[in-house]
């Protein structure tokens, strides 16, 4: 019995997410609002309310969502080879719905919201440089790349190039783009 | 007689201009819309739509208005002083009012609007990037740079690393950021 409200509740939850990512993949940010999510939901904007106190919580609950570990660096063994499959993989995986849609969406939010800017990157940007720091840190352990060197901030450098080209171009990091970013690092930091 | 009207005409551009950037500066992406604007001039919001189809539109020309040549690089001879000294100086400036909020407002607009996204590069942050370029091109011209390289992405390397730390975290390319993103760039390119 006790259990039966909790479920119906995380049913809800999962329901309401579902419905701000069709919303944002149909609209994008401007379709998007308290609002506009329990029109959908066939809900009152207070049962929203009591679970996200905005909209930008809203969304960073939905980003969560749809983000998939299927974005993970693998590790064959070629530092070089593996980020350049994972750059290529990610790019348009991060542009299509349904992450692009809810990515932008919450972007927006936080350009005029500091707060929320700080919360986002501490929820998915962090996590990125620190995976991409993790597979060169065991390229630079293997081998592959120059000991002594502190290559956190290279890790951000490679992060930052292919969200610059997401945030300000319409432009996708294709093959071109990818190579030449990794011709740099390579260049800078290769054994 | 012809003249007076156009030249109130620019003097009411100029005003809504300033007030849109007044608004931007005081409410961030939030407060802003064309009805905002024109209440605080104190015209019909016809008077806004007949000067720019869209808040988009008033944004990037206020935009316009606020940005500065204050931001090329200089020439000293020295590439690697040149560049740190213009990255620590714009990005304080990219990110403080009056070229903030405003920059700031028009990235969240564009993130719903791939024409807007495809303006505003065109219309900003290709010259930054084409200034990079040719800032350092002079310097591998000058042999302070690898002779034979094509600098064009390296260019977008180092626009796209700092606005990055711009849109995504709330932390400014301070002096250790923009070392370390200098560090790779010459440990790559540097003759």
């Amino acid at each position: 019995m006790a259990k039966e409200p909790r479920r119906r509740g995380a049913a809800r939850t999962d329901e309401l997410l579902r419905t701000t990512i069709e919303l944002a993949t149909e609209h994008g940010y401007a379709g998007l609002s308290i609002e506009a999510v329990a029109r959908r939901a066939g809900v009152g904007k207070h049962t929203i309310y009591r679970r996200w106190p905005s909209m930008a919580a809203l969304l960073l609950d939905a980003l969560s969502r749809v983000w998939t570990t299927d974005l993970d660096y693998h590790d064959t063994g070629d530092v070089r080879a593996d980020l350049r499959e994972q750059f290529l993989r990610s790019a348009p995986a991060l542009a299509a719905p349904p992450i692009g849609p809810v990515y932008r969406a919450l972007i927006a939010e936080a350009q005029a919201d500091e707060t929320l800017r700080a919360t986002l990157y501490d929820r998915f940007l962090r996590t990125v440089e620190e995976r991409t720091l993790a597979r060169i840190v065991r390229a630079q352990r293997a081998g592959e790349l120059v000991a002594g060197v502190d290559l956190t901030f290279p890790a951000e450098v490679l992060c930052g190039t292919l969200y610059y080209r997401y945030l300000l171009s319409t432009r996708l990091a294709e093959e071109k783009a990818v190579d030449a970013l990794l011709d740099m690092f390579m260049a800078a930091y290769g054994s």
